[in-house]
């Protein structure tokens, strides 16, 4: 027989139940509060069709999507023969042999969702997604080809009231996963609003928010350096001095004159201060968020407690769905980060004791008892008690040994004795103690 | 802007809030008695190295793996040439491109992880997984691309006591479910065995198997047709004579004579027919499972209200990890279709009326009413209320009707005079009835 060495693909985990446990346990908090607010769940397929996905994550991400091959004989006979005669190029192959991606993200799916089915749900459209996304970024520490988002949008209204939901929803999961985040907020149209004020071109705005989401990684020399080539020294000294502004009370100073795009970020940033409980918010000018979509708030989740980086994020978005056709169609969503928001949670240790309910394994010592314990089994089961029974007759020692390891609290012992006098042993596997009980007693107790 | 039709591509489904709320009532429900079973949940990628798929489901099952493209400039200068010169075939092309695929079932899966990780894990090792498998099947009706396997399986132990504890934990799932349904069960050594009896050589077993596999579509004259051209009409006739046999108390009455796999195949069922409840078995020797890793016990689900094939199945492997280098590991897997139990459900009407919790929208009725509107919410939410705000103050009517098409049950209306009196009017969506009322009494009646 050829051996196959076992092992998963580079760049993406297995997760053991002790590790799984615990990212269940995020996602059912963030699951609730999602609920609590009225988003429903909806499930989109692990893949879509590539034109639904290529072009909307900018040059980078492009290169990013995982591709599908066709299935079958994916090479028509044409395509071949221009392979060889080598009049056929990289992309163009690709589009021969692949037409469907691993999606990238929920949003972009989302998009093509609700204006695929309109007619069918009822605006705005609240829905909540958590699950896998794929990257093929190159593998290295820290940074998977497979990772969780939980996702919730609002689709099809402009009301600023949902960008206090968002807030409020970002604030209750994380004090119910005891964490103390930050969300740092701001507003494109304050970033347009000032390039305009700067007279920035918009030509160059795209490459100019790139460089300022570099700020945290390359710190603010590097910056003003990368600014100054870019646009000369007096529009980056005129830029950093506005984005050093830290209140949304200093930043009103500033003479908006008709700038509109300044009045009118400025007036949402400071609808959602007034509603949302402030001590969480974080005025943040340079918060730009990369994504080409976002039009209005952005934000992002950061630990107070350690430095890590963002947790999740989102923002507004006006025109996402209009190239599936769909107008005017304003929307706002938010994505918690499920293996960061593990990695902090876990360096903090504030996974709680009692996540898991307590199991408790049933020795299987005698061959006689096997009815008694499947009846034991469903009645226990019956009760809401997780309880097992080892699956063969075996040393006492090494299902002991079994239990503990499995993470069984409890063992019920029953041995011929046991049957004969009607008894039950009931070993506490923490303190090692055990005490003669019966069923009856045995049911009240547990 | 170019428009893009948006679509999910062929062969996959989007799931609607109603359509899933009640696949995930479903999988509330199978998760339940995977948990109070013992099983623990644990995570694998969706996609695998290509060669821990391969070879593993037949030369059929092969052709229906999703390969994933490898990233970057994916076809090496070699490559290129070797296909210009028209020196590289099919197979050996997509080797070139393609080193991933999507995972086709959980069992290979499960099969790698246990020998990848077999360090860190107790056996037996009992564990479920609940998520979507891909098959590159040709797109049709009820037949997908995607679709959802809820399974649980046992790996380290050959205890029949596993084997029990699968069926009655089917039984308890579809008891909750309220679906009538019946076990098939046979066991493959019992097939061996009757081979040996009829004088089948080996090499023909999976070619009949195949054929007594579509037994249920093509009827018994076409399974005696096909099986006569196979084997001749006197092996046919004898193998059809025994597989007629439909008591494990007639099948007891066949001359076992020396034939071990007969003998240990019927002691297996034997044993499962005194412990499981036998009402919910059905002995079936036609039933055999195409997939070539059984060994001992088979079985699958099929409702007892209506036609619509086996909505899960399972069965007993003892070699499945010996090809990823990890010996001597017999488990047993069960296999719940989750598309399937649905379409069962909704054909048959079996979803519970009261499966969502009820939901109360907030109508947005004054501006000036903003900061009271986010209190409530807040004060309903932490009493575990699912409720909502219309994000915007705009008409009454086009609000309710939000909330109707919504799904929300009861509607909070507080304007301007409810404001100032400190009254909140709420109104049922359903009997259309309203009444005057206070935040207390709200709090204490709902």
């Amino acid at each position: 027989m050829i051996k196959i060495k076992p092992q998963n693909p580079k760049g993406v985990r297995d997760y053991l139940p002790e590790e799984n446990a615990k990212r269940e346990y995020i996602i059912s908090v963030i699951k609730k509060h999602f609920e609590l607010y009225g988003f429903a769940s909806i499930y989109n397929p692990a893949f879509e069709r590539l034109e639904t996905l290529q072009g909307k994550y900018g040059e980078e991400g492009d290169k990013l999507l995982f591709k599908i091959l066709n299935s079958g004989e994916f090479l028509t006979d044409t395509a071949m023969s221009s392979i060889r005669s080598g009049d056929i190029h990289y992309g163009e192959l690709v589009r021969e042999i692949s037409s469907k991606g691993l999606r990238y993200d929920h949003t972009v799916p989302l998009a093509r969702f609700v204006s695929q089915h309109q007619n069918n749900l009822a605006f705005p459209f609240k829905r909540y997604v958590i699950g896998p996304v794929w990257r093929a970024d190159r593998p290295q520490k820290g940074r998977y080809q497979e990772f969780f988002q939980c996702d919730a949008d609002i689709v099809g209204s402009k009301g600023l009231v949902s960008d206090v939901e968002m807030i409020t929803l970002i604030e209750n999961v994380f004090k119910e996963l005891n964490l103390s985040v930050e969300i740092r907020i701001n507003n494109r149209k304050i970033y347009n609003g000032i390039c305009h004020l700067c007279q920035i071109a918009e030509t160059d705005r795209l490459s100019i928010s790139t460089i300022l989401d570099k700020w945290d990684k390359i710190g603010e020399e590097m910056v003003r350096e990368e600014l100054g080539k870019l646009m000369g020294m007096e529009k980056t000294t005129q830029l950093l001095e506005i984005l050093s502004i830290s209140s949304l009370e200093a930043f009103s100073q500033i003479d908006f004159a008709d700038n509109k795009d300044l009045i009118e970020g400025f007036q949402e940033l400071t609808y959602i201060f007034k509603y949302a409980s402030s001590s969480i918010l974080k005025f943040d000018l340079r918060l730009l968020r990369g994504l080409d979509y976002y039009t209005g708030t952005v934000l992002e989740m950061v630990s107070k407690e350690m430095a890590y980086g963002s947790i999740g994020g989102g923002g507004r978005y006006d025109n996402l769905t209009e190239i599936f056709g769909l107008k005017d169609t304003s929307g706002i969503g938010i994505s918690f980060g499920l293996d960061r928001v593990y990695d902090v949670m876990q360096e903090l240790k504030r996974f709680p004791e009692d996540m898991a309910q307590q199991k408790i394994l049933i020795l299987n010592l005698a061959e006689e008892a096997t009815s008694y314990y499947f009846s034991l089994l469903n009645e226990l089961r019956q009760r809401g008690k997780i309880v097992d029974l080892y699956p063969t007759v075996s040393k006492m020692d090494k299902q002991l040994a079994y239990a503990s390891k499995s993470g069984y609290s409890k063992a019920i012992l029953i041995g011929p004795d046991e049957l004969s006098n009607q008894t039950i042993l009931l070993k506490d596997l923490n303190t090692r103690q055990q005490l003669t009980t019966n069923k009856d007693e045995l049911f009240a107790s547990i």
